[in-house]
């Protein structure tokens, strides 16, 4: 520890990351930053923009660029996007991808992860668009390779079926469908690796919101597990955990 | 009416048909039974054994066959069966499916109706077989020829594709499916005619007891008309309703 | 596909139309249009406005004409209909109806399809108005002739009988009913035709938003089928497929 | 309090009488039964055999004879019925209908009070008799004059335009509904006195076991109040107060 | 017929009013008036503001006030009073009651009902003002005598003692109460006249926006009726058709 | 830990007491017993027999005498009474509370604890009268006084104000209620301690089984805390526990 | 009476204390406010911002401030403090905590309670401050000593292990959580002293704004009592209740 | 397929072992098994006696064993075990794991798969036996190392902690847990691998059923995945497809 506190005495290393380092977590205006998370479980903390403020963002993104070298925000809005841009450093890399409403900020000494496995997210229409970036978003962060396929909703089978090859190579799947939500049912049924469903909150009228899809796909008929309705960011996480597991196993492969 | 009353005078019309005749219904110790709703609504009045005994259910698919000629009974139990049996005359042709649970009865004399038009009636699994067996025995009575397209459910989706051509062919379908209910929609992704879904109380947990079944078919992202949970009776005679008029259509009818 | 492809190189079919003929659906940024849904499932793709902004709803609808013929939109604000009618060309027909906020665009060259049946749209009240226009907007595109009766509530029931002959005249009935929802009960006692009920997202406290209407009509003591809440676009295309039926078999019969 | 306590001193009073007069109530091995309860709220406590034992029901229907002169039990079985019987002297008149499962006892010098007004209990069903039974059973026992009108659903209108003259006769209507429960809605569109729903627990899957009977009585486009499902007793008190607030205005009526 | 006809000839009958009296409803722009309603139900229809713009409202109020002298418009805002201030002749006399959000316009010739019966409205706070304030609208409306007493919540049993007599001085009582709608069962317990229970939609979290007051009504341990959350008009208008049983009673009208 | 272990070798101490010394708990074959819960959290587990065989039930009340010289059951039939019974030493005094089906076992050297405290428990009528055993055989084995006010429903307010002075007296109440569950906001309105509410499953239709009373109880206009419908052990442990607080400050300990 | 009389007329007393000390409660414009409440219940009315106007909030702010010296006002906007500062006297102390939304107004003459007792308030993450300032605000108004521990989540164990000497130095509890509120359960399995669970409105999807916090605690298997989704003023009242009770028993230990 | 038909001839392959082969399924008179399950879904199909009649559960497990060399059936009863032991030949081996109620037969002949990777189920109490037992059964059959952690409820920290490497070193983690299910959370909270939640029908009251312990998994402040109340199998083989990608992976399979 001492070491450590020299360093900041020393100002080579900043009080924040001197926190992080030490007791896990960096203590802002804007609330904790889960600096360790990273580490301890294997997945980084997101920032949820929605409800803060765009000062709290950036005040929270800061700090998790200072205590990790990179900040991942989620359900950004232009102001959010803003206030990040106007408090980091010119050398920090933003990223706002404006469908997924996420913004991936990387200090320019930081090393992203990488990851030798694959993971193809799935959607059955534009609407299921956001919750795939989110997922996306946090999974490419995490350093696995991103395949995309979109627009292929139950109601035409023949789409699904042009894409049999693509699903079947992936290590691990993220399936969003709102409606019926029957789409992670269907793909599960064409590969032999983990399906992980996201319902979406769409829909109207009875079973609307998502509730029909998150039913549905609880009732599944095949094997799935599943998040919460619209949490992308969770399942592109699970999906992350898997994809990291499968990826350190080959790495270990002789 | 006069006419009618000498008929019963002179014994050649029983009390319980002349009553049907004047007053569209038939008064029973057991309840009404409604003769005149085929006439009215073109579709023959089920009688539904759960909740009664076995002597009451014999007593109205009596009142039935006196007033109509014939009788349908659904979700009988064996004992009802008997009960039927033993109070019928010889001349009676009884049917019971015992899959279906349903039994139907018919006088010597009943001249059933004959539709040009078939109604298909599809199921996920062997789960969905009575709700199926229910639309099944109402379709025939109605006089449609009904095919019948059994376990072939959405997580396979090769067994579904083996039946394009029968299911193609038909002029109305009935889908019936129980856990995430997905069967239908992907049946009405594959015809250009009318679907009719029927959600089955199978599943366990969140969204059981086909609750999840019923939001995911109001929730298609196709066209489908649905029914309540297991209501495979009420999903047949709809579908017996679109028969008729497609067979009249075709007879020239108007 | 080669002369399709020469056709497209002469100019004589746009690339749209191409990739629809092809590929049976078209891309465009505002998300893919499900072009060979019609053929396919014999019933046309509406666009759904609600939740798109006036831009995408304009390209959506240019793709529809590109490859169809003709445009349908459904939940339509009035700077939807500005946008759609400053995109198209002069010679489309663009008919706004306020009251169900439907969009219809024909290109001058196409040809509506006709029906030689009958479908009747019965209401309870105005506020089921642009449910009910709705499902009258997607049967009129088919080709069917629609007959409206409207304000015909169930605490009324002089209304409902003055209107017997119109009802018991129709192929095939979509009923809306707000509150408690008991019209298609009511009305489906009195015909012998397919009726289809739509609950609609009227009402208040216990039971609001059309979800004491949906129960209700699922719960019919007589035989009917649903859509989902405010699903009028769904009841008028599945009231259409019967329609259809009908119209077909009639012109089959000698 | 000094006569009564002489009177039970004398043996001209029961000790249970006297602590019904003195308390208000009457203590038992099986709980208390609220004696006063007619007197403070002007309806009779019913005693509910439902979850009681028969012994628990006799004791609690000796200490209602005891302390009001009669006793009101409802759902009963046989065996409740048996234990009653066993337990009253000879002069008491016990009178169990069976298809309403209610029993009423007197002694035999009960004074029953009489009201000069009239309640209809209408009926959609045999499924909805126990239920009117219940009411009947409660709005006798106050005294009113009780017009039965039985089997009038709403799926066949004729049926209920027959009874128009009986149902504007009564003072107050309880009309019993399962299923979607529009027959109070209906009802109450025909006549101008107060019209009580009381929903009953048929039905099955989505809206069953009275639920959409209870939010479609509460959504009804007319003017209604609802109790509970399958609160027969509850509904024909009710109108016991309403029958009984006519009869003493006609009472005092110059 | 020919009279009415001849009348409107004459100018001296509106068309309205002579549609009213014909068709018992008056058609406009803003849908129908249903003006036979007070005649057939005994009880005012009602126009209900929200969800119609003022010129909408206004409509329909001249529609009223030309075919029954007298519009009653629940859920106004200050718009809709505009409104119909702006439309209506001099000679109508317009009545606002904020707190109630109704408007009550009467024409000058308007002879208003007049009841020999009182009923008591009886709130639990500041919160069920408004609902009891359109129960009060309706009441007053149908001639009743209406005593408020208002702020007796059953956290404090003293306020509600002090209200004993004019308690049990009412022929009726309405009772409306938010949270956990205790009111109406202490009430109860106090009076042998009917009370009509109205859940208010306040309380948040679980059981919020008045359902918990709903169901704690439908599960009242007392003898109640209830109507829907919010639903004043309703109660309102169910008191005042017991208040007129009364009063025709009292007046000795058999 | 080696005294324990050589007190276990010379047979001073049972292995199931050293365990749940050594490790908290005492593993059985019916499952872990948690013997240190009474010292880290101050209250004793009980024991749920429900859905457990009489033997199971026999086998973790041993473990509990072993290792806590006490034990206590819940929710016990008459077959796991006699199985404990026969299974422990005669010195063991076994008291069975039939109404509150609660068996409460102690060595001959058990030294209860003593609180210089009072808790009541309040009851609306004798369906509650389980659920208030259950809370007071823990209250009482935590060494509460325990002071029972029975059948005061709100119904009757009399019966209530007759109890002021002992519902002022207790430190802490536990009230329970089913139906509507107002009781305790009631009492609650009346004293100036900590009142905990316990719903009960009583009741039917809409809000039944105990769902109308908490949602009633949790909706409070007055000050309550509650516990899950039924939970008796848990009100009673949680009232224990203030009771313990207010014992501790009398005894001065700080 | 005739002295509070004699001081009003002597300008001794304000008409409204006056009215407080006769009636218990004081009337004004904006409702009733019940100045007893701190009296009879041992708890101080709030004054709930949300809902009223801001003129309201001052009126009734002004009533509690001249009745008993202290306004409590919880769920205040910016608009409803300045409203209060502008019409109380200058020697008023006005206390607004924005992050709880609370504010405390308190006259120059009035003597605070103070309590010989610790309250803890723990906190899963900074989405649970405001619920949990509400409770701190009420906690401190009762006079207890108020411990903060914030930002303690179940995800990471090690931050609650870290806070066990505090967690334990308290004599009562109040824990709030959102999401899956996990943590009441968590911090109850570490003290002996009693805890109330407050389940925040947070989380999304299925169980989401507090639903799954709320049934989680709930279900707990240690002991809590919990209050509504929010409701932090209730627990923080309820906690103050149980410190009284402490408090007084400390004072009264000799 | 001609080489198929000679073996059956020849009587090499049985008939069923060639459907299975060409079909891909079995048919027997209890419905089809889905022989080519494991093989397009590298999951086994597991056959569910709940539902079944003994002899149904023998005829498909038969069917099972012929088709694929094993049979995995689940929520079995004695008299399933007893059936499944009749009908098949001795040199079957049957495991009966009775508190997990599931049942696998092996044929002599058959190669049970192996994985190099390793699987920890965790669970909160004795009730989650039966589900954890389920995803044993299944994890086991697929290949996978089985790694049970019993009963580490988190009211207990201390028992988790214990477990810390044991939790650490799994590749993926089922964690069942009742009540408010709030285990999987804590032990994400501890690890770098995918954890699966499974609900488990404990629990009574409002949330009972294992609903709340569903919401609280959906609403976790940690990253999980789940699957519905009780689908132990579900969970199993989810973890199986994620350990045997993570196998694979390890093998150098790419």
């Amino acid at each position: 520890m001492r070491e450590l506190l020299e360093a900041v005495a020393a100002g080579e290393l900043s009080p924040t990351e001197a926190e992080a380092r030490l007791a896990g977590y960096v203590t802002t205006d804007a609330g904790r930053f889960d600096a360790a998370r990273e580490h301890r479980r294997g997945a980084p903390e997101g920032i949820l923009a929605e409800g803060k403020t765009p000062a709290e963002v950036a005040t929270l993104a800061t700090a998790a660029l200072d205590s990790t070298g990179r900040a991942i925000v989620t359900r950004v809005a232009a102001a959010d996007v803003a206030a990040v841009e106007e408090v980091v450093d010119e050398s920090v890399d933003v990223v706002h991808d404006e469908r997924a409403s996420t913004l991936v900020a990387r200090r320019a000494d930081y090393e992203p992860p990488r990851l030798d496995a694959t993971a193809a997210i799935v959607t059955g229409g534009t609407a299921d668009a956001a919750v795939a970036g989110e997922a996306a978003t946090v999974l490419e962060a995490m350093g696995a390779t991103v395949e995309r396929i979109d627009d292929v909703g139950v109601a035409h089978l023949g789409r699904i079926l042009d894409h049999l090859d693509a699903l079947r190579a992936a290590d691990v799947l993220v399936v969003a469908a709102g409606r019926e939500g029957a789409l992670p049912t269907v793909v599960a049924g064409l590969v032999d690796t983990p399906v992980i469903g996201v319902p979406v909150s769409t829909g109207y009228g009875h079973g609307g919101d998502g509730a029909a899809a998150l039913s549905g796909m609880l009732q599944s008929c095949t094997v799935l597990s599943v998040v919460n309705v619209d949490a992308g960011f969770v399942a592109g996480t699970q999906a992350g955990l898997v994809a990291r597991a499968v990826s350190d196993a080959r790495a270990g492969a002789e």
